[in-house]
């Protein structure tokens, strides 16, 4: 809490079920909404020091989780070379265009494209 | 316990760092080193019944974790999409061989199944 760690924020997507409803919440809205502990202690109706303890617990939770299961690592990996393989069905799409204009292999990089785009963050 | 299910198997590869180390033990040994419950309390110098406890105390909570998270489910998802890919890769690269010969298209293919083959459960 030392500057907000946008770590935490993906974490929470991950793991974030696991949390007490008070953690998630907290952390959803001091991250996700940058709402200040201020804030969040006037709309859960509980102290600044009861929102802090909260959001400290439940970014432990996150950090211990992703340390034990890497989970959140694995997907980004996966993301990461599902990127470069849409790169090289992109280039394949480039060179078919220049040279050959084959309908049939312009429509398959197409299908490749539309499976792989929601796995890569753009 | 009734048949052994082959989920709890994956289901330990995602989330059985998250076990004590006695039910991730007797579900490993159980479900991967298909050792009878006897072995195992053998092997681990408890009760058959304890074993037996320990197998079910992890499946729940491997189940619990399944249901909340469904992390399992979403690389699962993700495979299945990534097969298609590389057929769809395959059909080009066919295609590519019949009609054009291009060396770089083939190059590109080739780069591409490099990357998707790993996620693909052949």
């Amino acid at each position: 809490m030392n500057g907000k760690n946008l770590d935490v924020s993906v974490l929470l997507d991950f793991y974030g079920e696991l949390l007490t409803e008070k953690q998630r919440d907290a952390i959803e809205l001091y991250y996700n909404e940058d709402l200040s502990l201020a804030e969040i202690s006037e709309h859960q109706g509980i102290s600044r020091q009861g929102v802090r303890d909260a959001i400290k617990r439940g970014e432990a939770t996150l950090l211990e989780l992703e340390s034990k299961l890497g989970l959140s690592k694995k997907f980004f990996d996966t993301s990461a070379d599902l990127e470069k393989a849409l790169r090289l069905a992109e280039e394949i799409k480039r060179c078919n265009d220049k040279s050959f204009y084959s309908l049939e292999i312009n429509k398959k990089v197409e299908e490749i494209f539309r499976i792989l785009t929601p796995y890569v963050n753009e």
